[in-house]
């Protein structure tokens, strides 16, 4: 799009100028790497020194700085960066291509008007399809499946059958939507797979990273709620319940029958025991393992996972273990010491 | 399929019915969610007291309850439930499309009778596929590879080539088999591909989870036992032999060259090291990392992984050490002043 | 290839040869299933008394072996090994398939001579490729992405748009690089999604795993340096910076906004926080956690990741942590009663 001046950004974003508000913005940067023409921010205050070195001809603050910069003043500096950005580069733009007649859409299935399915694309018998959705090459829909709209599968990403996709949920490439969860009974030594009749539902507004694999549920459904954002690589198992809101990083798996509440927090490579209860507003550390009910509004950290305050308390402990055993066996030694003079007195 | 009676399922599943055996069962549902026509199970006695808040029409339990509901004695009822759901829901029904004339078959590869193939699968030179299996959009097949009868793979599947699969085994969607092992020889700073000539093997029955990775033999071949399940994502290295009736729950990672035996049981994100042996029935607790070979019929647990009974005395300590570094200084004090008080009288 | 004499392959490794220089050799093997016409190798002295019960008619090893057996002298065996396989099996011979003419390669997009595409290669907009490189079927590669000369993109991998990938790169099956990185801006409880306007570049002789994923960066690119080897299903985050000749073994996670520096090795399931900076040749043990800048050299390990050596000396002290705290109570019984017994003096 074309510049604006930063004063049409303040405006935008409801902030206020500092400096010149008719310098031209052409695109957004990171503070080390942004030249004249760009704005950047400071989302962290702890940055603040940084800002004089930048060479970027604004900044979005919370707080006026005393560099000697133009300034946008934003109570949110992060969430004017993001409508900035929006505004001047956009979201991915799609390719208008139609339906191709290199894909394969069953002639049962339904797509709302402004639908655009490219090549190798798969939609079977029964899938119902809302308006303004995208499937890129190798996405594969099972039957009985329905998605809302505006939507956006990315390259071979596969929803197997029978699920439920709200609005504007976004797919992202090679993830697996629906598969069979991982059900077993073990009888006599071998493992019998049990048919996992249950669903997957993922709400409005819910991103599903590369790679990810939500399993459908055994007999429930597994349900991710309205606008949880999940990371690549992520496992969510058979019948779990993630609440709304949600942010579950890269490389974190939940097993089955748990419920996350909403406005969780997961770091990255969390794991989550099965049929547990995790309250709302619940942060875990990165890595950590959670092996019991978590409550609401805490942080927790470490494996099995504690709250996170006396977690840190212990793990930076852990390097002097050594050391504590040496002082441990010098005490043993005064103590005998100390006792043997006391019965030879 | 049609409603059954009490009695059918009882029948079914060599159990003994408690109260009416003609009362209509028509799915089975948890212990939460059913309701009336449905059957439920308890696999865990510590969950009896749910059984009366139920509102399905029967439950099946592996010893009389109390409670006043119609009930099936089995054994296993875990193991009965699967019975019953496969009775009564049965498997995943794959559409029957025959070989579709938008898939790749090469001329030299041959299938065996009832074999269906969709849209978009490549089928290379000299592969050889038995009866009765079905290949999902987008599954690739290198050439030269073996399969049996009667296996699936999903879509996006990918199977390298010279690799050798047994019969009725299942891969997940996106999961690769036979892809090159990491291995490089680090000459002068640079990391050269050393070719991997070996092959996967996998035995009959063996599932393999979505987005998950069997690397291919360096030179000797990588081999998934009869009857193990593999979870999503989980990754094995190149060489390792993993013994029959295993599972390998999602987001383990076992290295190269490592040996496991049969009838093992390993946690979510469970990490194993190359050049390992792990005896047979081994239990490995989630998040562990083994770092040396493991006994046959142990569990075990932690970072690096010890007995699990070990394991769990320690983890539930670590909190304290703050506080045993203070008992430790305060002992310490005392010591000081006692020897200080001796020397001075 | 046919078999070529000991001598042959001692002269192609610049090594020596004890013994029978006019054997011939067929294949290579391992030092325990290697049998008659095979060579094998000793990477680790410590395995050098397995090396009288190996079958094959010679064996590679650093320094010559007192056991009666046809050897090659090298300097780095297993450099010389990786030398012998390529020479005997080669790398995989990818199949002459020219331009399918049942893949879509736009009309903008521009390929050099010798390129091979499969079925279902989708090639979008304006794509640039260099010669000689290989598309499986299901590889997807957005518009304006630029690919050097010599790849190779393995079933079903994914490159997003206005990436850069180098000469000789390798993305094996399932993997995507240049998915929109995990970034969202949070305001009033919701997660806002900021568009990714960052670019990945693989540069030279990279080689990306199986499920992998390389978030496009979120403003700043990230980067893959020349010759860095990463494992399958690892997660790069968007901004991140590897530097060239790293091994990034399987199931690392890296956080978004870090550097690492040249010729690092992290092991299986490490992860790293963002915004951090590693140096050059630093070494991290499996399933760490890094939650700080690591400095070059060093070796690594524990969450949080300590240096290896102190971080070992706290691991095998862990198991003894009951014991340490019964002893603490012992003393401060002995403690009291000496004190005690003193003051009733």
């Amino acid at each position: 799009m074309k510049p604006q001046t930063l004063q049409q950004l303040a405006d935008h974003v409801s902030g206020k100028v500092i400096g010149d508000p008719n310098v031209f913005i052409e695109s957004v940067s990171t503070l080390h790497t942004a030249g004249p023409g760009q704005i950047t921010f400071l989302s962290n205050v702890k940055y603040i020194n940084d800002v004089k070195d930048t060479g970027a001809s604004a900044v979005i603050v919370a707080q006026k700085s005393e560099v000697e910069i133009n300034q946008i003043i934003a109570k949110d500096p992060y969430f004017a960066l993001q409508q900035i950005v929006v505004l001047m580069h956009g979201h991915r733009k799609n390719k208008p291509v139609g339906i191709s007649d290199k894909s394969n859409i069953a002639e049962t299935a339904t797509l709302g008007e402004g639908c655009h399915v490219q090549d190798f694309v798969t939609i079977s018998d029964n899938v119902k399809v809302g308006k303004n959705c995208y499937f890129y090459p190798g996405v594969f829909i099972g039957q009985d499946t329905t998605i809302g709209d505006d939507c956006i599968l990315y390259p071979n990403a596969v929803v197997f059958e029978n699920c439920v996709i709200g609005d504007r949920v976004i797919v992202q490439s090679n993830a697996s939507i629906g598969e069979d969860g991982f059900g077993f009974s073990t009888h006599n030594g071998e493992h019998y797979k049990i048919p996992q009749i249950g669903r997957v539902i993922l709400e409005d507004d819910v991103e599903i990273g590369v790679s990810a694999g939500i399993e459908r549920g055994a007999l429930d459904d597994t349900v991710i709620g309205k606008g949880t954002k999940i990371g690549d690589q992520v496992a969510i198992g058979h019948g779990t319940i993630i609440g709304p809101h949600c942010l579950l990083v890269p490389k974190v798996g939940i097993s089955g029958s748990t419920e996350v509440g909403h406005h969780c927090v997961f770091g990255g490579q969390v794991g989550v025991a099965g049929h547990l209860k995790i309250g709302d507003m619940v942060r875990v550390g990165a890595q950590s393992g959670v092996a019991g009910n978590l409550e609401s509004g805490k942080s927790y950290l470490g494996g099995p996972a504690i709250e996170a305050s006396r977690a840190k308390r212990a793990m930076v402990m852990l390097p002097y273990l050594p050391e504590m055993k040496k002082r441990i066996k010098a005490l043993e030694k005064k103590i005998e010491k100390l006792t043997a003079d006391k019965s030879s007195e």
